[in-house]
């Protein structure tokens, strides 16, 4: 569609990437905020180039962690490779925050009073393709006889309007908390302090890619939120990754016949 | 992509239909409410079959006119082949009527509550192709050095909520009003009454076609809409074709150098 090749110019990645899309396990991992590329045709936002870099473009560490989860978990990950500021993947277009005018306690310029050719070219250039992707990946697998497990991998800044957040390892859920529950469970004792549907929850719109893919088919699902200053560098990303890995493991063997 | 393969079943017709595509006019011909066939997943969406044949899930009589204007005008048309019921082509998936809960006087039980997967599906397989196809077809005409003139084709009923409608033939325009200018000054004095924006306005979000292809690159525009009852049968469209020809000819002509 030109609507498509013309959105990015020759010489710019691809807005959705999958890596090891032939891994044997149940767990599909998604990111939806793994990048804060912007698409060259969007300048800056009329933002500065240290909010351009930080959480409200992007969730700093989730893809890193993604990966490792992907390598131990023989997982496919799918992520997308462009700055939610232009579309957040994790939000419908009916959702004013899927094109947000403001985000925490920053305005955005350059998403100001968008017209309906602006939004339609960035949904269709965005969020079509990603959450396409992520259904035919499901597909996929169901085809050959597995089950989805849907885990989207996100991070949260530790301070949020101006308050610090103590919870470090947030597992969110929408109507569906069959996986959530397990890994609460195993949870108990471990050196991270995890909390249920923090410090977001369903009632926050958050769970869009829960309920556009997993609700419907009954798949287990969970939406991961570790706070991002524990995984700015690769030790801290491989110990959430271990921890992670090891309570996906337990919680979905509980759940399996 | 999955989500459009597995939408329709593989007898069903394709959604986007093109007629004349290389029509050498600078017309560019789009129907989005041409049909009232429904895929096939959603059975009667809850309603009778006197109710699926009515002017809420198309516009009679649309498509024979746009049909025959095309070969007067050598114009390209294109055109929605399923029922506005399940997605309005000629709404952004953030309003509300896209995929109606209530039409005039109906409810539509079908499209109660539905999820973000079905939304999505609907959005994914018959919205972004159609838009995406109408903003094909104005690129490649822009690439052979045509300007478009984009025209929308509609048929309105003549009672709504129990009131009959005087006007025959509506020119609405939303920001960019050049060429219903034009053609209100070539339709004076002729057998047909014609309005302004009537019945309807780009204050009822009817006009999301032209936002979204005509006004961000100023392409010369109109939406028009033929009262149904004129033009339930050949005779009937062909003297409304023959009409609103002409008008396009000549309002064209007073905006060309």
């Amino acid at each position: 569609m030109t609507v498509q090749t013309t959105f990015f110019t020759h010489d710019e990645p691809v807005p959705v990437v999958v890596e090891n899309p032939h891994g044997a396990g149940r767990i599909l991992l998604v990111c939806e905020h793994a990048s804060c590329t912007m698409p060259a045709r969007y300048g800056t936002l009329g933002l500065g180039e240290d909010v351009l870099k930080s959480h409200i473009a992007w969730d700093p560490g989730a893809l890193a962690v993604a990966r490792l989860l992907s390598q131990s978990l023989d997982a496919t990950l799918i992520y997308q490779n462009y700055s939610r500021l232009i579309y957040d993947c994790n939000r419908p277009p009916e959702s004013a925050s899927a094109m947000p005018v403001i985000s925490e306690i920053y305005n955005i310029p350059g998403n100001l009073a968008l017209d309906d050719a602006e939004r339609f070219a960035r949904t269709a250039a965005l969020y079509i393709p990603f959450q396409s992707g992520v259904r035919d990946l499901i597909d996929a697998k169901g085809e050959a006889g597995i089950e989805t497990v849907l885990v989207t991998m996100h991070s949260f800044t530790p301070v949020y309007h101006g308050k610090q957040r103590e919870v470090e390892i947030g597992l969110l859920h929408d109507a569906d908390a069959r996986l959530v529950d397990a890994m609460m469970e195993h949870a108990e004792g471990s050196n991270f302090r995890v909390e249920r549907n923090e410090p977001y929850g369903p009632q926050d719109g958050v769970t869009h890619t829960l309920r556009l893919h997993a609700l419907p088919g009954g798949l287990l699902n969970v939406m991961i939120e570790v706070r991002n200053d524990l995984i700015e560098n690769e030790e801290g990303q491989r110990a959430a990754a271990d921890f992670l890995s090891g309570l996906l493991k337990k919680a979905i063997a509980a759940h399996s016949p």
